[in-house]
């Protein structure tokens, strides 16, 4: 039976929704106040989902003690306390959306993964907006 | 990739579990205290789930602004602080449990959407009772 | 040193905020949505916070399984899966609001306990509304 | 439509992480603080989700008041305030791993339930660790 | 007897800890992380406690409606999806600490509210970290 | 003004309620399962209130950062994973009940705080039950 684990992190970063190739009134039109120029922030909970077969000598599917490392290294100490446009190289050309940064962060976990585990991610701009990837 | 965002949104309620085609006992008995003649209440809790690819030019499956204001619209001004046996046209004639409250709204949330967006709904009726659709 | 004990519950009631002693034009305006005639509904969840000395030799304030039982039996029986209004005897003529609610809670449990042990009662009718009593 | 209903349970538990094939550096090794010889513990936090169609009399998948009662015959009394190694059958010889748990509890259950009916566990080892099988 | 109503509101926000009158080495010896040059953000959750005595005829301390309403203009509008050290007056020279900034949310709407009216803030940062003022 | 600053922190770890001074009979009477001779467990959730003015040169009442490190050195790696009757000084003849507990950790906590700031402790035993001192 596949059994998944979840571990739950999270990191506070400012951030602002924008889309250069468009003028300023397009911007405001979509983003509306996510679109104010010195941007604004949130705490962004963090649930990483890990899916595989029990291992029988450890009786688990993967070291939660590795898995929160993981995150830590290559999640947390990026983003956190950042200005995710400003400060990261993952969006200085891409829309820190929630869904943008869901994506960046299966494939900065991804490649550290054994082959053979899956992988999702959940994160919460707000306790009242979150997104899942893959869906 | 498919990409999941998640919004959350509430109403508050009061419902009588109630099949009109049984006996009062036999309502009693299936319905226990949820068959109580005034109705009881509850703060419900909404999830709603819009599955589909991120669009590059905004960095999102659907506008957030948007869908809150669809839920808002169509769902919390239909059923916040109705009685929903008594004053909705939904559940004149169906009984009012979370499994059929979840139905209904997927149902009138599905046409407003766009065909190739996929819809998922989670109703929480207490914060230890809830329900998914479709599952 | 004084410790102070909570035990949480929760019951789902339906009610209706009214003052028979004013019109349904003022009624509406004071209560808005609250005013539905045939009611609304909520989870509310009780905290029950019981203060006083560490007894020595149970190193407990208050015994919980006592104090879980009491609030079972004068509060959970008596207002759970209930219209406050219309199937109660404490809000027949009394507003059911959350503050009102909290006072009669207060007031119910207070003769139940010893005189020394301090009393206080926090109602949440939503989880963004709650009341506290005595402030 | 397929829909689900998610019932939350709990029970309090001690429990030490032990591979008796192993020696006491590997077991430390691999086990960290988990691993300490009088254990430690946990409130876990069960939720069970239980799939299918809706019944037309009832408006239900099941009956919450049976699915409740059979989590606290079945799980609740069987590990609530034990020592998982120590006082229980089920993990003399197993692990109490949060993976292995939530696969006992779903075995438990399953035999329980209607052939026709999903079944799927997850359980909050803490607010930050959880696991769900099948995955 | 007196009685305490508390209304949940949010928003969103960036900021960046600093003294002027420190140097650099200075500034991130003490703010850390938190003195990021380009800032970063927090969902803060705001809980506003209006304490007084039950008005017999309307069964409320405070008219909810009323007070959610004074927090939008007041406080929401003013701070929601802003970089608090860029974005508005009353952080231009004070530097916004979850403190500083409780004590000015306190002081805006404090001369909304009657003087026989009591007032506490409680402003989460993050939900680990939350400050109370008075305390 | 005083402004009070909570920090949030967690331990697990197991506890068994018992006094030798009492027989089994008396002993199973009073603390019922809690008794149970293998002991159970417990997350609790710990939060530290530090009051006093804020210091105008850092916005801060009291640095979270030493102050979450205070409680890493002096609670967590004192009882997390522990066993508390077995593992600790402090309950190896004290009745680990989280009124206890709450009493033993504000008392380590105090002597490391200047007198001039005030310190309450609040301890959930689990998300239902839970303790402050001084009340």
């Amino acid at each position: 039976m596949k059994v998944a684990v979840i571990r739950k992190a999270h990191f506070n970063a400012a951030h602002r929704l924008h889309n250069p190739a468009w003028d300023d009134d397009r911007n405001r039109e979509v983003f509306g106040l996510c679109n104010n120029p010195n941007g604004h922030g949130h705490n962004y909970e963090l649930e990483v989902k890990v899916t595989g077969e029990i291992d029988p000598d450890t009786g688990m599917v993967v070291d939660l003690g590795w898995l929160a490392g993981l995150i830590r290294r290559e999640v947390e100490q990026r983003f956190d306390h950042k200005h995710l446009n400003l400060d990261t190289e993952e969006f200085r050309n891409l829309n820190p959306t929630a869904e943008n940064i869901a994506v960046v962060i299966w494939r900065i976990l991804r490649v550290h993964l054994p082959e053979h585990l899956g992988l999702h991610v959940r994160l919460y701009e707000t306790p009242r907006n979150f997104v899942e990837c893959p869906a």
